[in-house]
Parts: structure tokens; C-alpha cells; sequence
């Protein structure tokens, strides 16, 4: 038997199954480091101890999406490893804090398996799961792939769908904020005068500033995240593939719009939940992502003065600066659009008199 | 009103208005490692706790230009936005050490402004300071850039040109470091045998070696320091702009060049301030940079024996090795320079008997 | 006399000279993620300090070949500057645990000279060692290189090779593995089934994945290490050299190929020792690394259940998947192989009943 891991096919998937992931983490400072030098991101809370720890934190907590896709790596080898497509997530929460020095370990169950009606592939609907050292949930969120089958001319009569939120309910957000002073919310330093108050359900934001891919950077995050799905790392074989180059882990994308997102909502300092996102169109390296945002709702926090949620649709497009705020018809996407996400993101609320 | 930030024009300064500058940043072990994984530096004050310790620093501090490109990268989105050009620095002294874990946060002081005469631009002259958690000073410089006028139509009639010295006095030299232990310097460890007592007016240093940049090493770097000056990163825009392609930033080439000088100034552990700096030509991707050295002064430190002071000019070219010393002449720079800075380093001076 | 170091020469060394290095390094866990990032190693030991804690290590030591390559680096200038290959190496033993915050220091004693008929360069052989800062040795290796000669009109006569072992006896491996408790060894965590009890003398592992190298990859880690060899980041000289471009340091291969046989040695998590290495054909950017493994031994160590050593001939091809195993054979090495490396690897025992 080969002692290499050629991945699970669809067959190899069962509901309720439990697969815990290899490689626990212990993430640092360094992994901040890279992540910033990766990214930019100018968010107060998580660039600095002392502007967090001034507003209630313990200190600096370690970036969202860097979370996200540390999680994210370690189901690849066990999920995804001959997924043909990553097709969408949903349900995805934060639900606490990670620091620097925090030991992650991933799992994920089966909660839906349904065969294409080819006969070649599959999708598989995972929950992941992701524990710090402590087993306290940091982050759980669905996740859809198609993954290919071994044997095309075997059914295997897999037809189970999971429902799946279309967004998280505000009551369940902010889990992973401590109840914050407000007052102590400095917004020379946070870089925008814009509370949660300030924003209007309707309101477009054109973040307005362009970031070009290299391969070297996309290749260096996706390893540092020590997601191994091959199509971003082998030009050899990729280049001889569907695209004829390497293709950009769509997770890059996510962090990318994410950073440039700071322009414009620069107090929208923690993604309390990913309601959905869908990698409409892949990146390659030497594109240049643009983003824009859409507040599409607004919610009180249950019990809570301190945070409000906006739910915001923010979009990526390669090659398209986005003040036309390029988007989804009845048409289909502007050929531009390669990213559309579903996200509530907390910002203070104005400290009223 | 957008919320957007779209950088402040000629006509947005005052006189005496003073920036508080977004993002405040920890600076960390991560930030250094990427740091030396960017240029090599090989200074062993900076690289081992150990070395910096037995000469009576607490610990490596941070290499001087990391704290200096941090500090400068906060105030590029309240300068530097729509800046046309980045002209010059001058009195940048370097006053405190900063340490992994040190909280850095910057601010600006408008202490000059004047107009061109052709009505489109303006140079506005800032006092730039960087403070640690404590609120002691570690940096403080000032720069002056071109920045676009929002209407060309209407004069503003500024005309005030600070008075700027051309060098710092070697009094006010020093403030970042502690009183050495030099009979501890060990300079097998150093990599040079060459004290400050060694070195003469008038010596030029070819530093021989030469690097080649990549757009993802400049990217990084400039992410890394939170830098968000477009020109750096947006090839879509950039490719049908003046060059045609991406411009690296003018503080990796600094970067660049005092790694480089450790090929000959391997004991000017410290710099002290940087008198003034000018970026001659732009660097693209591609390039390589070589350096070289001119001693144009040395000085003591009133009541210091441990370290002395060296001025020297700096010259950064590219694709030209610097045997030949490229230089300005009455005819101007030679055309491969693209680098003239004018520093105080500090070196141990020899301990005699 | 001229400042900058330009390197020893083949005449400037003498058997029994010991030459300690520049510069005192403190790896930290900035490093730690930055391995990760150039490599996307997942081995659990290196990358969790609660799975290295439970099973026995003080926390997640630092990856073997880091500290390799931060010991190999310091030797660089005083060793191999005007080396015209780097021809191989011996006998090289990790002989402690290194763990962030620990400072590295490197010297290199110098024991075989043997001039080249040629009369234009000679192999130098240097017994190099890293200490951390308590002294104690870390690793300890035989490198020879081939250095040119100031003067090849006059013959130096030097024809001494010291004698080295074809691989280290089982008996002076596994220093840098305190004794594990092997029944907290987690497998799903470490990502592999497979035990030292496992593997059989003769089997041959394809490592199945590719990573594609960029100059802006090699060129971060090869300045991490603080490795000065000029071929490595001159593209202005080196365009116009033997290659037409930047010559990947070789280390960065090992590193890649190490990685890579996580996909099949999981479980390998320490490299005891590396009883050869040969750079067989050159890399260069753009270039896909794949790798295989051959187990050509098995050993007990005297004295320890918790593990067991493997010695493995680990592979690297470029542009050439691994499936068919392409080797060295009488007519020589397969064209496609760039590294022919003799391991000896350590894995937990099968814990019995």
C-alpha cells in the first residue's frame, strides 16, 4: 500500500463521518508578520497591543482570515486534495479570539454528499471545525466542494443537500469580541471617524486602491497556511492544465479585499461571520484586485452597546477599478467580478452622550 | 460623503497643523525576521540578543530603518496620497531604541508650505515623529513632497520654506544608544576588525556585492511597513502610467544600499541620523542595486568614548557595480545612480590601553 | 587596505585553522514562520508546541535544516565567497534541540586541502559547527568546496583529504530527541499511520507533489540565512554568466525536498543526520522541484524504544515527477535529478502491547 496521500474521492466520503486534521499550529508573531507583509492590513486592533488591549482586549488578537485559512489548510489534505472546485461557504462564525502563541487543530464532519448527475463527481458538504489549545471553538463554518469520483460508472445514489443559513442571525455574533470601552476607541489612530452609526443600509464604498498578485507572494501564503492543494504551487503541471498557469488560492483573494476593504470601512475591525462567498472567477499572478463594498443590512448586537454588526457584500474584481461598482445581474456576474462575499463585520457604535 | 480616503491636496495643509497618523503597530520578532529576509543584513547588534547584550543593549534592538519605514508608512495616507514626488529628508535622528513588543505610533507637524509657480503643485515640508508605548520619541525627520493642488485655477499664495539643517551635529548624536561596553564588541562576531579610529576622511568603500529586486520582496516590504503609496502595488494602473510598470519604494532602496554597506562599514552598527537623502532615479523590478561609501566626516561624541561618529554618503546604483565610485558631478549624477544619502553611523572605537 | 571582504582563497587557508564566523544569529519564531512560508513544511513536532509538549520536547523545535541553513550561511564569507562549486558534504549530525529565542554562533575549522592539477583552484574541507549560546553544539558537519587560487602559476602543494564516513553509525544519532512518549505520538495530528516499524529497506516512496521556485522565494531565504554567495542575487552579473541567471542555493533545494517528503514520511519528524549531499544538476527560478524517497536502511538506536532511525536517499528532480523513481544508475544520474541526499531519519516505534 503506498504510504502517499493521494486524497479522498467522493466515494471515500460517509454523513457523520468525523475526520480530525493533521497539522496542529501554533501561530505567532511571525505568521502576523508575514500576513501584514502578504496584505497590508492597517487595522488598529490587530496591529497594535496596546490600541487593543486600550479598548478591552487581552492584547493585539490574531487577523480573521488568517484564522480562516490556517483552519482551511488543514482540511485540504483530507478534503479537497482532487476537489475539481471549491464551490462556495456558508454558516462561517468566529467565535473567539486567537493570539499569537494559541495552538490550532482542525476537524471537519460530513453533513451532505450528492452525486452530479455525469457521474464523475460529486459534492461533498463539510463542517470544520476549528479548537485552540484550550478545545475552545474558534471558528466553524460549511463548506461545499466537488470532488471527483473514482469509479464514473458506479452510482453511488448520494442525494443528501444540507440546508444551509442563508446568513447568520445577529444574536449570534461577536462572540469573539470582549465587551469593549468604546470611549477608549481612538479613530485618529483606527484611521477612519466612520462608527457603525454612519453607515446606511444601500451605501457602496469604492475601496478604491489596486493590489497586483506575484506568485511568489500567493505561493508563500498558501504555505504558510500549509494548504497543499496542488494547483497553486506546480507550474510544471499547471501550465500544461485548464489555465495554463498556476491558480491563486481563492482564500488570497478573501484576505486581499479584506485589506483594501480598510479604506472606507477602517473601524470594521473583526469579521464576526462569512455568510457566504463564492469565488465567482479564478486570479492569476499579475492580476491586480480591485474591491468595493455593499452594506446590505444593519443589526444591534442582542444585549450589547458597544459593537454593531453591518452586513456587507464585498467584491473583488481583477484588472477593474470599481467605482462603476461592477456586480451580479439577472445578466450574471460582470466578467470582472471574481469574488462576491457575504460578511457581518462589527464596528463601535458612536458613544452618544 | 465618501468614505473613502482619497488624500489630502495642497490646499487640505496648514502651518502648524499637527496629523495624528493611523495604524499604531507592535512591532515584532516576525517584522524582523521578514526584515532580514528582505536584505540580509548581517549587523550583529541588531541579529543577536546575545551580542547586543554582552555590549549592554537589553536585547537586538530593531534595525534602524525598519523603525524608520514603519513610522514613515503611517504617514503616507495623511501626506503622501496624491504626492506627484517625494523630495527629500533631512535631521532625522534616530532617539530611542526600539525593542520587539514596542507599540509604535506616528505624527505629523505641517512646518512648511510653498506653491509652484505653475500652479498645479506644492511642496509641503512635515516633521515627521515616531513614539514607542512610553510616549518616548524614537524618530523624528523631516520630508518634503510635491503634492497635487485640487484647483490649479486659484493661488494659494504659500511660500515658506523652513530652514532645514544639512547635517546634525554630532552632539545630538547618539540618544538610541547605550554606553557600550566595546572591550566586549568581539569582532570576529562583528565581521569586520575596522573601528571607528581606522576609518579616514575622504575613503571610498566599494561595497561590492549587488541584489537583484523582485516586485514581490518590494511589495512585501512596503506592506510590511503599512505603506499604502499606490504607485507601489497596482500594476494595471502603473503599466499605462510614466514607467510603464510598478515603482519600488525609495525606503527599500535605502534598505538595500545600508545592507549592502556591511561589505566594509560591517561595525557601523547604528545608524545615527540620516542628514539628508535623495532618491535620484526610480527602481524598478528587475534592477539590481550595488553601493558604495564616502567618509565625508568624523566626529566624537561629546563625553562618549565607547563609539565614535562617521559621516558618510551613501550612493545606491543600479546595474552598475561601483568600483568606479559613480558619483555627482558639476555635470550632475552619474546616470546609474539612483541613491545619495548623507548618514551618521556610529561605530565602537578602539579600546587602547 | 580595502575594507571589503573579497574572500579567502585557496592559499589563505592552512589545516588546523579554526575561523569563527559572523554573524551571532537569535532565531526566533519570525524565522519559524518564515520556513513555512518558502516550504510548507507540516511536520506537527516542528509546528505545534503543544504536540511537541505532549510528547515530550520543551516546546516545537526549530526545523533541522533551518538551523542547517542559518550554520551554513555564517560560513559563507569567510569560507566559499570565491568558491566555484559547492561539491558536497559529511558527516553532519543535529546534535541538540534549537527552539526560538535561542542564538546561534558558527565556526569552522579547516581539515584537508588538496590542490587541482590544474593549478587554478583546490578543495578546501572545513569541519563546521554551531553552537547555541550556552555552548553547547548543535550541528556539526564536513562541507569541501571548490576555491579558486590567487595564483595558479605557483603550486601550493597541498594534497591532503581527510578521511569521512559513508554515513554515521546509529549509534551517535537521536542527541537532539529527548525520549518521547510515543503513546501520545497523535496520528491523525501528525498526518500519517505509518510508523518506523512500518517501513521496509528497499522501499521507494514518490513524494507525488511539485512546488515551482521564484527568485523572489529563493532570494528571501537564502538573505533569512544571511548567506552572502553572490550567485544567489546578481542578476546583472549572473545574466551574462554561465547560466544566463541566478543559481538557486542548494540548501533551498534540500529544504524543498524535505517538505515534500512529508507526503509520504510524515511521521520522519527529525533529521539525525545527513550523511551526504550532492547538488547534481543546478536550479533556477521558474523550475518545478519534485522529490522521492528510498529507504536504504533501517536502525534501532542502542538504548531507546521511543524511536527508530531510518536512512533514506531523498531525491529532488526538476521538471520531472518522481512516479518512476529517476535515479542514478551506471551511466549516471538521471538528467532530471538536481539533489542525491543520504538521510538518516528519526520516527516513533510502533508502541507494542
Amino acid at each position: 500500500m503506498s504510504k502517499t496521500n493521494s486524497g479522498r474521492y467522493f466515494e471515500d466520503f460517509t454523513i457523520g463521518h468525523v475526520i480530525r486534521h493533521a497539522t496542529p499550529r501554533t501561530v505567532t508573531q511571525g505568521d502576523v508578520s508575514l500576513y501584514t507583509a502578504l496584505y497590508g492590513s492597517r487595522f488598529a486592533v490587530q496591529s497594535s497591543d496596546v490600541f487593543a488591549q486600550d479598548i478591552g482586549y487581552e492584547r493585539a488578537p490574531v487577523d480573521d482570515l488568517l484564522v480562516f485559512h490556517i483552519v482551511f489548510g488543514k482540511t485540504v489534505p483530507d478534503i479537497s486534495l482532487n476537489a475539481v472546485a471549491n464551490l462556495g461557504y456558508a454558516g462561517c462564525r468566529f467565535l473567539a479570539p486567537v493570539f499569537p502563541g494559541d495552538t490550532l487543530v482542525a476537524s471537519s464532519e460530513v453533513i451532505g454528499l450528492k452525486e452530479n448527475s455525469n457521474g464523475k463527481t460529486g459534492v461533498v458538504y463539510v463542517r470544520s471545525t476549528g479548537f485552540n489549545q484550550e478545545d475552545v471553538c474558534v471558528l466553524d463554518y460549511v463548506r461545499w466542494v466537488m470532488v471527483r469520483k473514482k469509479d464514473p460508472a458506479i452510482a453511488t445514489g448520494h442525494d443528501a443537500v444540507p440546508s444551509l443559513p442563508a446568513a447568520l442571525a445577529p444574536d449570534s455574533l461577536g462572540d469573539a469580541v470582549p465587551i469593549l470601552d468604546v470611549s477608549a476607541f481612538d479613530t485618529d489612530l483606527s484611521g477612519s471617524v466612520h462608527m457603525w452609526d454612519d453607515y446606511q443600509i444601500g451605501e457602496k464604498i469604492d475601496h478604491a486602491d489596486g493590489m497586483t498578485v506575484e506568485d511568489a507572494e500567493h505561493q508563500m501564503a498558501t504555505r504558510l497556511y500549509q494548504n497543499t492543494a496542488k494547483v497553486h504551487f506546480n507550474h510544471f503541471i499547471e501550465s500544461k492544465g485548464r489555465f495554463g498557469c498556476r491558480l491563486i488560492y481563492g482564500g488570497h483573494v478573501m484576505s486581499l479585499a479584506r485589506a483594501l476593504s480598510f479604506n472606507g470601512l477602517g473601524n470594521a475591525f473583526h469579521i464576526a461571520a462569512i455568510n457566504g462567498g463564492r469565488h465567482v472567477a479564478p486570479l492569476f499572478a499579475g492580476d491586480t484586485v480591485f474591491a468595493w463594498s455593499e452594506v446590505i443590512n444593519k443589526a444591534e448586537l442582542p444585549g450589547r452597546e458597544d459593537v454593531g454588526a453591518l452586513r456587507v457584500r464585498l467584491f473583488a474584481t481583477k484588472d477593474c477599478p470599481c467605482a462603476a461598482f461592477p456586480t451580479k445581474t439577472e445578466a450574471g456576474y460582470d466578467p470582472a467580478v471574481i469574488l462576491d462575499m457575504d460578511l457581518w463585520v462589527l464596528l463601535p457604535r458612536s458613544s452618544s452622550a
